[in-house]
């Protein structure tokens, strides 16, 4: 380690990381600020001067190994790539921990329209879906506008059919949209089996009018899914609503070789920086390596592992540790529910299961998975809402964008879920979603997609927060605290 | 016919049309405007007033039809729908003109990187190209940044190899973009297989960056194309380039199982909109029928043919009739080359042999085939470039957004060339270009991608233009006018 080297040597915190030198940053001169808080915002303006390191790691990630579907030979050798890269960028500890998975892959897959007209559709199975019969299945199209519409079908009313739920995501900066039509890929399928359905097909659970169907993981009942389950493109489905609304009896043909390969497994990735005088505490970050097959996982969650790493690595760089420890955690097979429970973010109870007597240290996690776009907000554990320590978060972070989140605490990353649940509080730096789901999921998820100056804003408010955070002493752990205002 | 039917009762026209009305128009007053102009305007603007006739014919030609590759049964019912739409209509002569075709259609195909990962690509054979070997080929890739480099290899240096050509298509508003990249996708397969290559590859001639491939037809020579040839998607391309930047060897497999079917046949449609005085005299408007086959062929050219379509129901439902005749053909097989001269615009060639001796009383022609985003310029023939009918027409254009063409004559479509090479005189409505060639021959040309404001300016440009050409004695043809200035 060079204690000057890298970005933070241009200005000159080497000389006078101990000392109390005002240095003039975007917000104004903090010279009032501790040693901490003065740390943070130089971490912060160097990020956002353009860091290299965030852009490097995904755009190598996704160009040398593509799509990383969980339990794939391209999951594992990204796995291998990282730790080495992490490795090489002065990480302490760096292992990785297998864990064994039911894999699904997608095989082939096609669709049609039969009648009224013979016309090719553009769909993806979702995954989990069992394959259709080698010469495919063909029925008539039910069309239903909601889940709760198809709830409403008697039983035995869809024997023979393929059911259809033709509900369209709504836009939202904050991805709410999507939680509302996901319910339909989670559970349609059972619930379409149950009405008689040969097969399920949906909208996709996307806000873009491209024709590229939106992958996804279903529910698995009882071990299986009951019916081969597809998503339409959002193009797709509009044209089969038209010609239902033109009187016309819609006929599907579906074939997919979806497969099972039960003896996979996939992997976390593990870095240390060690801290300080605290170094028992952990601080832990992490997104997840894995992706859906269908594009290069670059927002999914190829810029979440890379605004980690480079937040870390900018802290790395740092004259001094910050005195807890923060670990990266690079997740496997975030994306595909298995067969038996815990159904999903395999990777993330992988961690928490190896690390259970660990996790009683772990003050606080974040887990960076939704895109690379904007960060607009961010929500501390209820305990420390209202404390000087939050005054210093926002201090630091306002200047580039950052609010105080309207609402403190929501689900903060399904992989960090698991370790959540025992105890681990968790923060959120919020992004903006509202193209996020244009692209998620599909083949279109690739480096292209990925803006440089928002994924350097991304750097700069995980690598000032994580700092923060991991030089102090505050406890995050809501004990006492008042319950959070919903 | 009702004479006060349609959306010019609204206008009062019926009452008024021979008389000296002032009638208040977007343009403010034009009570000196002679009768012929005063219309023109009312049409214009009943058309900018929203006209569903334009978006439901598109609508429902996509919807019910879908992709309508030239050869295909969808195309010929495509034509059977148009023809009794037309008749519907009002309008006379109409009728369906069927020529032969050896129609080439795509199969099934599919690409992937071997080496140095094992990745998928997203292609679409060029129309044109024949299958590769049952087993697929593979290959090393050579990439030439254009196609002069493909060209400066030297003979056998390709032996074995795929060739491909990576330039990248500019934007631009008029669509300039497109002819710098287009020479590849018709020169490239010929230029390679010379060179040894078993195959050509070349980035999308589009300006998009989504995981589509961009079709479009290449060149026959000595009545084949010599290596099957296929168009990536531009994030593919990028991915490929960058992998080679890592300085890692690329190879390539690529399946198709293209096929021409000598034995087929297209089809134009015609309706007239018979002329009252000078009924002899043709106004020919048009636009094409047949689309690739990934999208629906809405922008290109179900919008098109929408367009031409929607403005002589404008006109056809005046209280008179314009002094000439006003003839809509919808042509079949613009899309794809033939394997003998001519080798492109088959519709187009049909229609000039079929009417060879009426073309001498074609007065005026224009086709409609760059999408349906707005028309912000005209140009008229060199001879009336100015006169009181340019002034005219740029009195009711202006209003709407339209300038004079910076350039006075250039192609004025692939259908109608035929006809203007055998002298008949052309007019061109410019059309905003910028974010055409992001659809243009992909899967995602349907429907959703039409802005119906757009698609309305675009039925008011033409509606009042070819309103006033039909209705005027204008003498369009160049004879002793002035050479165009370049």
């Amino acid at each position: 380690m060079t204690a000057c080297a890298g970005a933070l040597a241009a200005l000159s915190i080497c000389a006078t990381a101990t000392g109390a030198t005002t240095v003039a940053v975007a917000s104004g001169p903090i010279a009032s600020a501790p040693d901490s808080e003065r740390i943070a915002a130089q971490l912060r303006d160097a990020a956002m001067a353009g860091h290299d390191l965030a852009y490097d790691w995904v755009s190598e990630l996704t160009t040398r190994f593509g799509p990383r579907p969980a339990g794939s030979d391209s999951e594992q050798h990204a796995a291998e790539w990282a730790a080495a890269r992490l490795k090489s960028l002065g990480f302490e500890n760096v292992h990785i921990e297998s864990f064994p998975l039911s894999a699904w892959v997608r095989g082939t897959g096609n669709a049609q329209l039969t009648a009224p007209t013979a016309q090719s559709l553009t769909v993806a199975a979702l995954g989990g879906s069992p394959p259709t019969p080698a010469g495919g299945l063909e029925g008539e199209v039910v069309i239903f506008p909601m889940l709760a519409d198809l709830q409403a079908a008697p039983p035995g009313s869809l024997a023979g059919r393929i059911a259809m739920v033709a509900q369209r995501m709504v836009r939202t900066d904050d991805g709410a949209g999507y939680g509302a039509v996901v319910s339909a890929r989670a559970e349609g399928p059972d619930v379409a089996a149950q009405r008689g359905a040969i097969a399920f097909v949906m909208r996709s659970a996307g806000t873009d009018n491209h024709r590229l169907a939106h992958a996804g993981t279903t529910r698995y009942v009882n071990g299986r899914v009951a019916i081969p389950a597809f998503a339409l493109s959002n193009p797709d489905a509009d044209q089969i609503e038209r010609l239902a609304a033109l009187g016309s009896v819609i006929r599907m043909r579906l074939f997919s070789s979806a497969a099972y390969i039960p003896g996979a497994h996939s992997q976390n990735v593990i870095a240390d920086l060690r801290g300080g005088d605290r170094s028992d505490q952990v601080v832990l970050i992490g997104g997840h390596l894995d992706s859906w097959d269908l594009g290069t996982g670059a927002i999914d969650d190829g810029t979440g592992t890379a605004i980690v790493v480079a937040a870390a690595k900018l802290i790395r760089d740092l004259p001094r540790r910050p005195r807890r420890t923060v670990r990266v955690v690079l997740f496997g097979s975030e994306e595909v529910a298995q067969p038996v429970p815990p159904s999903g973010a395999f990777g993330g109870h992988s961690y928490a299961d190896n690390h259970r007597a660990e996790l009683a240290s772990h003050v606080l996690a974040g887990e960076s998975d939704l895109g690379s776009d904007r960060i607009y907000a961010v929500a501390l554990p209820a305990r420390v809402s209202d404390s000087e320590f939050a005054r210093a978060v926002l201090r630091v972070l306002t200047p580039i964008g950052v609010l105080p989140a309207p609402r403190s605490r929501e689900e903060a990353g399904t992989d960090i879920e698991p370790s959540v649940e025992a105890g681990v509080p968790a923060f959120v730096l919020f992004q903006d979603a509202t193209h996020y789901f244009d692209i998620h999921h599909t083949a279109d998820d690739t480096l292209d997609k990925v803006d440089r100056a928002q994924l350097d804003q991304n750097v700069a408010a995980w690598a000032a927060l994580v700092w923060l955070a991991a030089d102090s002493a505050v406890d995050f752990r809501a004990s006492a605290a008042p319950a959070p205002q919903s």
